[in-house]
């Protein structure tokens, strides 16, 4: 390619609404271009990333053992409403009529739909297992669309389905999968790490994510700095040590803490160590007209992780905080919570593990400006249940190892899940087993945000110049640049070299522009091209320029062992 | 790949509702599968004819200077609005609402996309030409879907768009796509004619329409049989010769007609040629809120093209029969039809220029079971117009050379047109041009049916066994075929050349169910696999079977040399 040819308009300041930094590359490169909100068309460097992010995905899945099949995007309601997740949805999921009113939807993912091809198919264990993967735009109308590509309206992933007769066997796939994507994201040339997740709406047993590690990322994780452990915050156990309080219970004492607005400032005030202390925090959750209410009780130092206090309670719908009117109505006195004996019974108070051994603690006293000291599990608190529902924090001991746990930001561009049979049960996908008797099929499903994973490499790898491609992924690996136009043996030796490249396996772009040397520079470091080949001053000895986009470091060579020395350097970038 | 892993449902009887042979060997092979109407999946094998057909256009196009990006498939209504298509496209538009009720186009092409993205980024005539292409899912919301992918809900398109600072520079551009868009076809093993073709609703002056030859096609081709010629019915031309009729002007004479039901019966109970009458038929266009009325001429043995006709009264919207009480008020009586001098002024009547010579016509009376006989254009006849709105028929003269015009049935699969400034007029998409004066661009757009593609190469290529795919676009194209299980000396013969076709680029399978010979012939020739290798009782000589999918040719070869010989005879499939 000649950039002459190339269609590309780099900006020189990013436009205002990109708040994150792929966002603001990938416009300020060109690469996409915003259509609407949370819409975005890839311009020509764009598309040839995203190729090749797709080429690496194809073939390590059919490497596993996958097939490609393409689902289309509108579907029928019908078969959602049997999955019973048409309403479930909400808003996210955009929905329209075609010309005779009937409803569609448009996929923002496809486990309905490729059931009910395998429940057509598939009739005997012979056909299984089976693994089918797809790469299809997928729709969802974010409340916020934001961060370019990480949090898009329209965005492009790949996922995949397999089926089973048993659980022994999705596991093996599970583990087929797993392995599949760490090859994938290796080859994107990015630092990642699957963690642990909780396995959410989509509803199942086990799931990991795979995270790009990236200060941008907006999720925690927590992994051992030492074992292979890894999960996101709202899975992440520990194995911190919990002592019992062996004091003797005092007597349950009211406070006047007028003047204190948190629970650390409550602790000081009384002169007690905030682990002493507990806060008590109430939510709801909806399900269609029943609402059922919780306290959580969690140890001052910590923070309440309301995935797990979600699992806590059984809820199959996210937790939601309660209104000033229910507050009200429950008689709980708002930032005073406490889970006092006498409080109504439609609360059900769930207690964090770490409460279980402590002792004349301090609690709130459902009385505005008002604690109870000395507090006591069995003679003073209603608790329905111990459980761990506590955010684990950097330092903590690893819960596999004597290691520590440290935190670090990830962006999810992957999640492998052991569905189960929740979605073969609703839709009837079964088969014949050896015995000739029904049986319900074994799900497990497994994406990537193609798109994401696109955004999520820049976030990971650029600096104030712009882009840094992994190598894999680069729109182009080799830039060659010829320093001065108007000199003939510049823009000969350098369209020799391009000539050159060209009959390799290494995607070459030549920067044929009337511009300055700068100019050309600038654009490249912008576009984020691995190593640039300045033909300069020295080209009548032959001898031009090597750079890194990485490392800034720079190889004056001769022209002759170029492509060489470039296949060399390749390996190690 | 192996037929034990394979994803693949053949089916014995092909689904009632598929009309076509494409349809119903799709379903039949296993390729794609129904979800709704006009709306389908594509399985495995289907996947990879459907890649391998990408994979052509993506080189041919690359290789012409265009360059590929991705639009999303939402389109803000806005911009439809801007173009003045939003009213236009009606009911086959597919439209839908955010949660925020922003009204959205689920795109059925994409020129406002791409002149909007054009509009923002170029700006001088430095950066054009510039041709960018796409391959996207495409959306039609079909009043009646049918013949499974060739009139699909849902369907792959190729669109590339082109802009340009002059007529010339486009012209340049559409040659160079209409000689890319041959070699793709070619390439796709398809025979094809590109044909001369209505620009209709897209707008624009010039068009040629690539069809793919097909006895099932829609479309009707008139080509010459001695030079390149060759139009879609509605726009074909051809050089009949018209002779002045001298006759002396006869009295118009009302005749009473009333046992005659067809042009034909008029001219046989009158007993004169039917060269000799003219028949009339109302029509009208319908624009925003003013209606306008045609009346057609045409020679008794002829029949009116619409399209030419539209062409004639300049209407921008398509032409319709007029209703009953359309004729009652417009005082014209249905079935007698004629433009004599006195019809109301609100009709514009249109004579095709075969009308020109004759004398002494019988026409229509505009009275119940009446005709005139000996009726004269000047003397006797309202004429706003002649024109060529006349429907060619095959063995006419070619309006090029001495050939002779024959008609072939055709499935169109792709389409070149010269856009001209509209879009880019309407949607403001203009440049500096060398004397830094502001200039609007000149567009052209070219577009190919990607899956549609696919079912054309089935309804060209095909037997009563299945689908006989051209070699380029065929799924696998060797099958080797061990010819019983249990025989050990086969088996391992038939892996050891599986091993050995699997390190050339020759896509192979290996059919290695444990089923009979003639199962697995039969679903080879089904899903239509160009060569089948059958391991036999002669593996013991080391001698196996290469049968010709298309031919039924049977060559008996030694396993050492049959790599060789594939490679030879694929040269000449």
């Amino acid at each position: 390619m000649r950039f002459s040819k190339l269609y590309l308009k780099t900006l020189k300041e990013s436009p205002k609404e990109a708040e994150v930094i792929s966002h603001q590359l990938l416009l300020r490169a060109g690469m996409i271009k915003k259509l609407a909100s949370g819409i975005y068309s890839y311009l020509p460097l764009g598309k040839i990333t995203l190729n090749k992010i797709e080429k690496i995905i194809r073939e390590e899945l059919d490497n596993a053992g996958c097939q490609e099949i393409l689902m289309p995007v509108l579907q029928p309601a019908e078969l959602w409403k049997e999955s019973g997740r048409w309403l479930k949805m909400g808003e996210e999921m955009m929905r329209m009529q075609d010309r005779h009113n009937r409803d569609f939807v448009l996929g923002p993912t496809h486990e309905e739909v490729i059931t009910d091809i395998i429940r057509n198919d598939i009739k005997s264990y012979k056909d299984l297992p089976i693994n089918l993967y797809q790469i299809q735009t997928k729709f969802r109308d974010e409340r916020r669309p934001r961060f370019g590509l990480m949090r898009g309206r329209e965005f492009l992933m790949k996922d995949a389905y397999s089926f089973h007769t048993s659980e022994e066997d999705l596991d093996r796939e599970y583990h087929n999968m797993y392995k599949a994507y760490e090859r994938i994201f290796t080859r994107c040339g990015l630092n990642f790490r699957p963690v642990e997740a909780d396995s959410g709406a989509i509803g199942g047993s086990h799931t990991h994510e795979f995270h790009v590690l990236a200060e941008s990322g907006e999720d925690d994780i927590l992994y051992c700095n030492k074992c292979d452990y890894a999960a996101n915050s709202e899975k992440a156990v520990s194995n911190i040590e919990l002592t019992q309080n062996d004091e003797a219970e005092k007597e349950l004492t009211l406070i006047d803490t007028k003047n204190t607005s948190s629970i650390e400032d409550v602790a000081k005030f009384l002169n007690v160590d905030i682990t002493k202390t507990v806060k008590a925090m109430m939510f709801k959750s909806i399900l269609e007209t029943e609402t059922k209410y919780y306290m959580a009780l969690i140890r001052g130092d910590y923070e309440v992780n309301e995935i797990k206090l979600k699992n806590a309670v059984n809820s199959p719908v996210e937790l939601e905080l309660i209104t000033d009117e229910e507050f009200e109505k429950l008689s709980i006195t708002k930032g005073y919570c406490g889970a006092l004996k006498n409080i109504s019974e439609d609360i059900y108070v769930v207690a964090d593990e770490t409460i279980k051994p402590m002792k004349n603690m301090v609690i709130g006293a459902n009385i505005k400006d008002k604690h109870y000291i000395n507090a006591n599990i069995n003679r003073d608190l209603k608790i329905n249940k111990f459980y761990d529902i506590r955010m684990v924090k950097s330092g903590e001991p690893c819960p596999h190892c004597d290691g520590t746990l440290e935190i670090a930001r990830g962006i999810e561009v992957g999640q492998v899940f052991k569905l189960g049979t929740g979605y073969a049960e609703a839709l009837g996908a079964k088969y014949l087993d050896k015995n000739g008797k029904l049986q319900v099929m074994t799900m497990g499903c497994y994406g990537i945000g193609v798109s994401r994973t696109m955004a999520s490499a820049i976030e990971q790898n650029y600096d104030e110049y712009g882009i840094i491609w992994p190598v894999s992924i680069a729109p182009f690996i080799v830039n060659i640049i010829p320093a001065n136009m108007k000199n003939q043996t510049q823009v000969d030796l350098a369209e020799k070299l391009y000539k050159n490249f060209s009959e390799t396996n290494i995607d070459t772009i030549i920067d044929d522009r009337n511009e300055r040397l700068g100019f050309k520079m600038k654009d490249s470091d912008l576009i984020g091209l691995p190593i640039k080949i300045v033909v300069g001053k020295k080209s009548d000895e032959d001898i031009v320029e090597i750079k890194l986009r990485k490392t800034g470091e720079t190889i004056e060579i001769s022209a002759n062992e170029v492509i060489n020395k470039v296949r060399e350097l390749i390996k190690t970038l």
